[in-house]
């Protein structure tokens, strides 16, 4: 036993007892006649104390010699403060110290072991096991094992069975790049790494399982951006027997049990939207819902005078920011800048602003006269005070640079507040989207969901129009789950395949085996996603995930602390019947 | 809403009840005027019955095509049974059904859906999710569900932290061979997938969260041998400022939780016995106590007459095999046979019967009186009625051919009972172990062992006598969990190295990060880690691991149903940078 407590758990009603602690050194203080030294460990801090009037002379010396993040181990008594630290809950007291060893030895940490470090994200990763003692980074792990304790919990308590899926599997070429991996023993064939347990979980429930999940990794060599790692965590789930509602329902359930055990906050049911709806209102499929700035669709009271800038744009359309008519001029200029950065793209932007006494003066006025500017004020439901800004152009590229200006205004207005929950459905999305490189229809969601009944018909005349059974869990303008109803009939996924440009014999080799199970009585059936890292970021209070991961790898997929990806030998590489063939 | 209930819920207080119920045809049971189906799904069977007085002609008509494994749904009244099914929890009630519904058809399955099969284990595995219809897979893997979340319940409570670690890593040659992911990113450079997350615990220890585990999957790219899977989940603990003692206290509580939650048996302390006691006793690692059949060594009383085969052995032993003597001629002769397999090896068996009135009968009777054999019968405390089994030769080899026959008689008369939980630690492991391949020292357990304190000297001298902080708990004469305590120095990390074969630069390249990690200040830490397939597979009383898994490989690494691995096409290559390079 190299303790008899832990550093955040001796209180006052524990001054007397003969204790054993170990742990890290946070820092010392030496006045010379007295030593204190904060001793850490995960659980806490407690305060030591080395006094020449109590202490040894060669203890004074030995716990001069302490370092940080020296590992120590220390017998004494639980003794009363003199001046106690209301900030932590050990600091009533503080140890006398009788007996000290030291069992490890530390250099000098390359950043402080600091709430606020002094290191930088690159030489943090590259020392992460040092970060990780930081409490911020600590205390992500430990939430995130919270989080998914419950959700295990309340999935279990619910019949869901957590069945593991396999990780060796095949590689199909829908979606994104999967990771492979050589089988030595299968020469030139390959594992792939899954994307997700997608068809596992369709197949457990052809085989009557019923109520499945599983807290999963899965895999995608994508080219990484911002925020996205090639191994992520899924909660993956999937129910037989069901509809849209059950599973709309089941999940919603989930989601407000975790917001309510983790922050007490009770949330009412939530708010459904329509995919079309949500890009209507928000120009987005994730719209953050904690404030509104609802876009105001202006074409019918903007394209009647003689500015051709709108009169030739396929959707006009703005928004009111509270409060923005105390913007400068060069506020105002910033905010043009802004939108017409290249990762925005707009050409330019109108703005009007919303003056006290009810008159309106916009960078337009040439054109506009006081009227228009109040049928844009009604459609925008800007409020004197407000500014109204507004793009125009093709429709889906103005949606999304309003919706970028909408989010960045909330987050400068201090909108976007991390303790509010505003949990939304968007539901009723695209079966199929166009994609211009390869000139095909791809599958919105991925292949296996269900249109709406009754519209499986416009597949041939309007494929663009055909609305799938899937929905997406939204919180705070973060997609935090997606779902669908699945296809669960032969001819139906054939179909799908059909139009998603597989031939017959590319749908039978990759997937094969799942058309052939539905052919032995496939239940219906529809699941759901959840990204785990994103989920428990958001829950947290924060949004980049990378701090409630454990070992993270960097923008090009490395893992700085180990240095992988690595060479391997020729040995290993003949064993899997490869060569390499480098470009360079 | 699909469903009212399940197919296991309605009892006799529900009728009168309007429900409705979804699921597959089981059986039907057709005689003109009457239709009885069984509808099964996960939770049960209900009997749903359609009567030419109280149903529909043309429903009668639509009863009549229902196959087995169709998928229906149905709406109905909740009856009193006329004949009562006693063995199935809804056998009071049948459902008078008023609506049917055929969801899905289904073709004859390949073998029957019933607890026995007339599926073989290829057929089985190709439509494994048929075959997970069935109620022994389907309840195998509900019971593994419930046994990892009381693992992860128990190890919550006793403040472990599941800390998720990396699956995309770095290759190592140490141990076995690892599987690799080629980085499109990283050209000429590979991920590997890990053998377990050793390296990644301990980084986490270095790293303050005192303590760690994971539910984790693991991979091994290994010839397959029966019942190993390339992909195969671990139970993987680690704690902070521990000696041996606090983990096999640890670990011996969660072990105890699980067969008392499972099997409501309890156990009392453990027992531990050495490695080198249980290779003397038992001629194995991994004893199986729950029945006697000790080795009795005879080297003294056997070695000291003309008999040569015993004076040149190395080690003569034997086990006394309760009432034994009543096998014929025949039975021995087979047991010879047995032993003389290929597989255990053995040159021959010598064997001496115990009659009843106190006289002994060997197949050496030429060389050994009356008063040795009596010796023999105490040293393997054989009593009237048994049958000595005696082998001889080198040490290590005569001990597993007579730990191979003991398993195997213990199998035969039937003591190898599977509600029957006889756990044991086997400590003191060596630290390293010689490999007659490689011509030199393997580190038994992996490179990150401990050797027992004052021991490193040995290093030097008589390395294979060293002996390790290291421990396995046997359940049943399978190892079930492994671990140790871990070296937590540099210095001594470095010497393993160097013991093991490693130059400095080897050393420094593969596990630099770790011993960087020594240097901050890392605590003493130890571990153990669970094959959580075997596990599940034990206490649910079965010995055979693939019957746990959802999705399991056969002996080639293929998932049969799925196909893979597959070959991937030349783009896929071309962007990994890689070429094949086949042998054939």
């Amino acid at each position: 036993m190299y303790r008899s407590h832990n550093c955040g758990e001796l209180r006052a009603s524990d001054i007397a007892k003969k204790v054993t602690l170990a742990g890290w050194v946070q820092k010392s203080r030496d006045k010379g006649f007295m030593i204190w030294v904060d001793l850490r460990d995960r659980y806490g801090i407690t305060q030591l104390i080395f006094d020449e009037e109590r202490t040894s002379k060669g203890m004074m010396q030995q716990a001069q010699k302490l370092g940080r993040e020296f590992v120590v181990q220390v017998e004494g008594e639980v003794i009363k403060r003199a001046s106690k630290n209301p900030n932590i809950p050990t600091g009533d007291i503080e140890i006398l110290v009788s007996k000290l060893e030291i069992l490890n030895t530390a250099k000098l940490p390359p950043f402080t072991i600091e709430d606020e470090t002094d290191g930088g994200e690159e030489l943090r990763m590259q020392y992460r096991y040092l970060d990780i003692r930081r409490n911020p980074v600590k205390d992500n792990l430990i939430f995130r094992h919270k989080v998914t304790q419950e959700v295990r919990n309340y999935l279990s308590k619910n019949d869901f069975i957590e069945v593991e899926t396999p990780y060796l599997i095949k590689s199909t070429p829908e979606g994104a790049r999967d990771f492979v991996v050589p089988s030595r023993m299968n020469e030139g064939q390959f594992y792939a790494l899954p994307q997700s347990p997608q068809t596992f979980k369709q197949l457990l429930m052809v085989g009557g399982m019923d109520k499945y999940f599983q807290i999963v990794k899965c895999f995608r060599d994508e080219d990484l951006r911002a925020d996205r790692q090639p191994e992520f965590t899924q909660i993956d789930c999937e129910m037989a027997f069901v509809e849209q509602e059950d599973i709309l329902n089941t999940f919603e359930g989930l989601t407000r049990h975790l917001i309510k055990e983790i922050h007490g906050v009770e949330i009412a049911d939530f708010p459904r939207m329509t995919f079309d709806e949500a890009m209507k209102r928000y120009g987005n499929d994730k719209p953050d819902i904690r404030f509104g700035m609802e876009f105001g669709e202006l074409n019918g009271v903007a394209q009647h005078k003689d500015f051709n800038v709108f009169n030739s744009a396929e959707l006009v359309v703005g928004i009111a920011v509270p409060g923005g008519n105390s913007y400068s001029r060069k506020d105002i200029d910033k905010l043009i800048d802004w939108v017409k950065r290249p990762q925005v793209g707009a050409l330019g932007m109108v703005y009007v602003r919303c003056n006290d006494d009810g008159t309106y003066k916009s960078s337009v006025d040439k054109f506009y006269d006081q009227d228009d500017l109040a049928k844009w004020a009604e459609a925008t439901n800007a409020k004197a005070g407000d500014l109204i800004c507004v793009l125009s152009g093709n429709t889906n590229k103005v949606r999304a640079q309003l919706s970028a200006l909408r989010m960045e205004l909330a987050e400068q207005l201090g909108l976007r507040k991390s303790n509010e929950f505003a949990p939304l459905w968007v539901i009723d999305f695209p079966l199929l989207e166009w994609d211009e490189d390869t000139q095909r229809y791809h599958a919105m969601h991925h292949p296996f969901t269900s249109p709406k009944p009754g519209q499986i018909e416009l597949l041939d005349t309007n494929p663009g129009d055909v609305k799938a059974n899937a929905y997406d869990l939204v919180l705070n303008g973060n997609e935090i789950g997606g779902g669908s109803i699945r296809i669960h009939d032969k001819e139906t996924q054939s179909l799908m395949f059909d139009h998603l440009g597989f031939t017959k014999k590319e749908a039978k080799a990759q997937f094969g085996f799942l058309m052939n199970a539905f052919e032995f009585g496939a239940p219906p059936h529809g699941g759901i996603a959840f990204g785990l890292d994103r989920l428990v970021a958001i829950l947290g209070g924060q949004e980049t995930i990378r701090d409630f991961i454990a070992f993270p790898k960097n923008n090009s997929g490395r893992d700085v602390m180990i240095d992988a990806p690595a060479p391997i030998d020729d040995d290993q590489l003949k064993e899997l019947s490869l060569k390499l063939n480098l470009k360079s």
